[in-house]
């Protein structure tokens, strides 16, 4: 069986009757599990978060999508969280015998169908058709506010849909994208210092590896000091590798790790490269044994 | 939410019309998800493994069973598989937010159902109400040919349903058994005295770990011997603390382990517990946040 998991952020957190329709339009295929729906009020912002088959996730992300963007009105859209489209952002992250490839041929075709309902759209990330479209910041900059002005301009012009400003819908990035894992690693140290060399040594962008983000912070109540990171593969970049490169490094400034954060959700496969590594498990272990 | 897992042995896998309708009498409910069915002819035997609420597991154990109970007959029942009764064998698993003291509860109102049927029934492991009647095999010896014989002896008085022998169902064991790891460790060498060694260092009987049964194996093709476990209560006795203690025995053989195998089905809690040890993570983490 294959899992693909979409993430889909729309501009409505407060009036969850809107919310709730799009919501059944999303369950009405009956063959996709709803994972997590987050609404916040401050935010004016829902999460749908939902698995199942990939043509199944993209059917339900159509029916999502035409229905969100029938109900929401982006002229009236007032919310603390960066946003610029009814349907802000839509990645696709491929969980279980989904390539990398198949996620974003899935992007590609939501993509085209939303284009075609007069909404325009970029891709990002591993669907990226430009390098200054990977991260959504860099596209989302100036939000909904800045997209008449956009639309004006070349570089602007989408992927899919009309290169014009649609005010009720605004515009949408979709794209697929591998399963992130933050992972914090809290040192037994008050000493910044010590973190933003440990930072320096992991991150891809100072030599690191290659998919790892990192900064340093300061954990005062906790007296302590902690390297927050987000591994961006980690297949190419397991944890576990992350973990013992941190611990010996710093053995250099006689800092020991004091515990580690794991924050929010973790795909299953990230732990079978772990039981690889630390307990020597053979290749004939799948993470299909694993049950809760 | 809770989940309990059932894992009902029955003395029909041949017959899959028969199969099929005890499998639909256990899903009339709707509430129960079935985790694996595996049917064996040279067995001539069913196991049927699923979870969900511990009265939804319950209530679809009691329907399986008189469904079973009405088509299986034991007169005529061959197969290699030791077996004693039609429903032959019924653990029931806690697996999350149960407690071992709820799974015995729910397998003790089992037994008095089954007995009500006219079925002996024998409570095992966690519910066994006599030392000499927590395991399975002491239970079952003779198998279905003995328990005329058995019936004539007050030692044998079950603990539930009539002392009396049922020729059509035989008897059943039940109880709450703590999920069971299959963990073997394979060694660098050829010298079984070593594996022996390592057995008697982790094996509860002999004075190692309490939840540990080890035997040492010989692997000539692969030229390795082996340290068969299983583990029966992961979180008393954690997978890492039996292979840390290995490998440390290991050094004064100047052996090293060659690889592990994880068989089966492992609990997601039993990762939990390697990821605390292993790379610090700290008590925020649930395995709730674990997805697949």
């Amino acid at each position: 069986m294959k899992t693909l998991i979409a993430e889909v952020n729309i501009s409505e957190g407060t009036n969850l009757d809107v919310v709730n329709q799009v919501k059944e339009a999303l369950l009405e295929g009956g063959n996709i599990e709803l994972v997590d729906l987050n609404s916040d009020k401050d935010h004016n912002r829902s999460v749908f978060t939902y698995r199942g088959e990939p043509e199944a996730v993209l059917e339900g992300t159509k029916r999502l999508s035409k229905k969100a963007i029938e109900l929401i009105d982006m002229t009236v859209h007032k919310g603390s969280h960066p946003r610029m489209g009814a349907i802000d952002v839509v990645p696709f992250i491929p969980v279980k015998n989904v390539t990398t490839e198949e996620a974003i041929a899935i992007s590609k075709e939501y993509g085209k169908y939303l284009g075609s309902l007069g909404v325009p759209v970029y891709f990002y990330e591993d669907s990226a058709t430009r390098e200054d479209r990977k991260l959504l910041p860099k596209i989302r900059k100036g939000q909904y506010e800045a997209l008449p002005e956009k639309m004006q301009d070349e570089s602007w012009r989408p992927d899919e849909g009309p290169f014009e400003f649609n005010p009720k819908s605004g515009a949408t990035v979709t794209g697929a994208r591998y399963p992130l894992i933050a992972f914090n690693v809290n040192l037994d140290t008050e000493n910044i210092e010590v973190a933003k060399q440990i930072v320096k040594a992991v991150r891809g962008a100072s030599g690191g590896f290659q998919n790892v983000r990192a900064i340093a912070l300061e954990l005062p109540e906790k007296k302590m000091v902690q390297v927050s990171m987000n591994l961006t593969n980690y297949s190419k970049t397991p944890i576990h590798r992350v973990y013992e490169t941190i611990k010996t490094e710093l053995t250099r400034y006689n800092v020991n790790i004091a515990d580690t954060e794991l924050v929010g959700p973790v795909p299953v496969y990230a732990l079978e490269e772990m039981l690889k590594f630390y307990i020597k498990v053979n290749d004939d272990f799948t993470s299909e044994q694993i049950y809760s």
